[in-house]
């Protein structure tokens, strides 16, 4: 039997770059869940591993720590089960059209989301600006309802790895976010608690992402995968660009609009692609589509109007008011619209999701400080982004907002976000892997 | 002006290794003092630096945050007034001689002194052992007892430097303490608020010390060295081995009889020659003695008599018995003396600081808890060290203890501590490198 390391001990070898046994660092998350462990020393192991770094076996048991810390879904009788993450963006509404469309291709869709962060977005938040949708199902209900309509997206239940949401506080405020093994072991224990044995993964990157670089937001998917495997998970991952944002209209009730475009077959190219490519490696995942062939359903289940229906099933089932899908006026609206108008004629260059998100988290569609309220009105639409072209004195955005200073401000910000050019630009790449 | 970052931005930076400005760093340090920033955020940061290092620049300024924290004396008007520091090791009973040594050179010796750590002693815990001596002065007190005694040591103010004892507090439960930049900030904030001009550093090297190589412990004293200049510190160092206790006497009223021993021109070699050379750094630093002469100014003072006398001064100036420098029978004493006898003739040729400081420790020598009571009696009498030769039958050393289940644990810990060898070995070098 392996004796575990004192907490000092294993601090000692981790930050000195020396192999540790994954029984330890369990033993380090029990004893810290008991408090027998500081914040501390926990904060100061983080902060260790994120320098150091931590092997696929060590990321391992840490993650079965924190599964172990709460309780566990089993849905295998419900099969195929899938689940769907993002590493979190600006505009990213995908999780909004990837759910009903793989229901509608017979993949049971059991997803738990979370709020907006920082400048990003939350599923959560966006699914609570349709009028009547309850994201607080008890755990039963959920089951139930994933069973009897095929999908549905509830806010996380406290009862599943509690231990997540006190390290995602510690990590949020001591600066170690920045480690591949803390975010695998974060987004897969949720996912293997959650019970869904496919899971496809959307890691972004890009400015205004939470990985800089390709590389990174690879390892990071592998490492996911490689830890689902041990529980029978099936693992995919598309690692898509997140420099400007995604989808044309960034806030609440306006990216439940944009997903619905796409739902009845219009919207936003590069949100329709996204979408189209992680409900492909979904359906592959959960084995209801051939390998190589779940694009093509993917392509023929949204165009026959299948993917719509299941939306409605689900929002309605759920609470809300399915009319959302096909009537925009069913969302809430700002009362204002204020242009932001280009000075000069030319190309867009380049469009920075972060300060895009900021604008819109100004406007109240994000958080400034945790305990506010998201308005689920406000945000921005973009008319414009990067590879187009705009003439002097035509309109690149539109704010939505409730009043004039906060919108002009969201205005600046949001000249600050669009760099033009007189050359033409290219159109940049969405899909920058998959896995 | 520079605005200091915020603390997370600061923690960011540190974890990618990135420079950061001092005032950053203050800032960070005054903030954590008034609770804005969290010891989780302090412990991560200091996981950081331990780990990407920190700069003389930013160890300056977090140094003079530290000091800025509490008071700080201003002995320059009793100048030349000395300090002297020590790393910390086993058997290190230097300032106990070291002390009335310089002051009967000419130097003010105005001390402040910890307590025993781990397998370590303490400076502090060995003057209690002297019946009546008060480590507690007032800092008034110390002040006048500097100024007309010519040498003082008490236990640290809570006025100087109060953010060291809560750094040093996290520290030590976050495995942060290997950082040169962390050791020379927290021993320079408590010399400079100390008040001294003249500052020698004695840099352990060696299993039972802090720094595990020269390279290290070097580096760290030619920091400390940087980090006094622009305060006007003259700032010596010393480094010198602890693979093996020095001295001849491990315990609280046992090292202060080794030190007696040396005080009256007799006693362990090492012991003796660490003092002189400690001495003869401090009068140097301090003027008294030209550069280069200190040396032979401290051995003549040792051999006069006069380091004695001013012992004897210093010993009844704080309340304690003058008679321990004269007569062993003037400290307490165990009622137990239990030999650990060689089971082989042949060289002593390794004697582990650490293992004889943890059977001293396990006597009561040293505490196991914070707040424990040392035992001033019990300890170690080592008659044989490394290089010296031992027939089988004869005693290697004498456990001091009240009784023999105690003793006879120590004597096993001791056991382990000893390595004999048939060949003749070397006695090692003691003095490693003074700067």
């Amino acid at each position: 039997m392996v004796t575990a390391l004192a907490p000092l001990e294993l601090l000692e070898r981790t930050r000195r770059g020396e192999a540790v046994d994954g029984e330890s660092i369990a033993e380090l998350v029990r004893r810290w869940l008991t408090d027998e462990v500081s914040d501390a020393q926990m904060a100061a192991w983080c902060m260790a591993v994120c320098i150091r770094g931590l092997d696929a076996e060590r990321t391992a048991a840490l993650t079965a720590a924190m599964i172990a810390s709460g309780d566990r879904l089993d849905l295998s009788r419900f099969a195929p089960v899938g689940d769907k993450h993002s590493t979190g963006g600006v505009g990213d509404a995908t999780t909004l059209v990837v759910a009903p469309l793989a229901a509608a291709m017979g993949v049971k869709v059991a997803k738990m989301s979370g709020r907006g962060l920082g400048h990003t977005g939350g599923t959560i938040d966006k699914l609570e600006s349709i009028p009547g949708y309850d994201v607080d199902l008890d755990l039963a209900s959920f089951v139930r309802q994933v069973r009897d309509v095929g999908v549905a997206v509830i806010s996380p239940s406290d009862r599943l790895v509690p231990a997540d949401k006190r390290l995602y506080a510690l990590r949020d405020q001591t600066a170690t976010f920045h480690s591949a093994a803390l975010v695998a072991s974060s987004v897969m224990s949720k996912k293997i608690a959650g019970g869904a044995q496919a899971i496809v993964l959307d890691v972004k990157v890009g400015s205004g992402a939470f990985f800089p670089t390709l590389a990174e937001a690879i390892e990071a998917a592998q490492l996911m995968e490689e830890i689902g495997r041990p529980w029978g998970r099936t693992v995919r991952y598309v690692a898509s660009a997140m420099e400007q944002p995604l989808g044309r209209w960034v806030g609440n009730a306006l990216e439940v609009r944009g997903a619905a475009d796409v739902l009845r077959g219009r919207g936003a190219e590069d949100l329709r692609e996204l979408s189209l490519r992680l409900a492909a490696a979904l359906a592959e995942a959960a084995g209801v589509a051939a390998e190589g062939e779940g694009r093509a359903a993917a392509e023929a289940t949204l165009a026959s109007g299948a993917a719509l229906r299941a939306a409605e099933r689900w929002v309605e089932a759920q609470g809300g008011d399915p009319a959302v899908w096909t009537d925009p006026t069913a969302l809430p609206q700002a009362s204002l619209r204020l242009p932001l108008v280009a000075r000069q004629s030319g190309w867009v260059a380049a469009l920075d999701a972060r300060g895009v998100g900021e604008a819109a988290r100004w406007l109240g569609a994000g958080r400034l400080h945790p305990d506010q309220d998201v308005d689920p009105t406000v945000g921005v639409e973009l008319l414009r982004k990067v590879g187009e072209p705009v003439s002097e004195g035509e309109p690149l955005a539109i704010v939505h907002c409730h009043d004039v200073p906060m919108g002009d401000r969201a205005l600046e910000m949001l000249a600050g976000a669009y760099q033009l050019a007189d050359e033409e630009t290219p159109v940049p790449r969405l899909i920058l892997a998959e896995g």
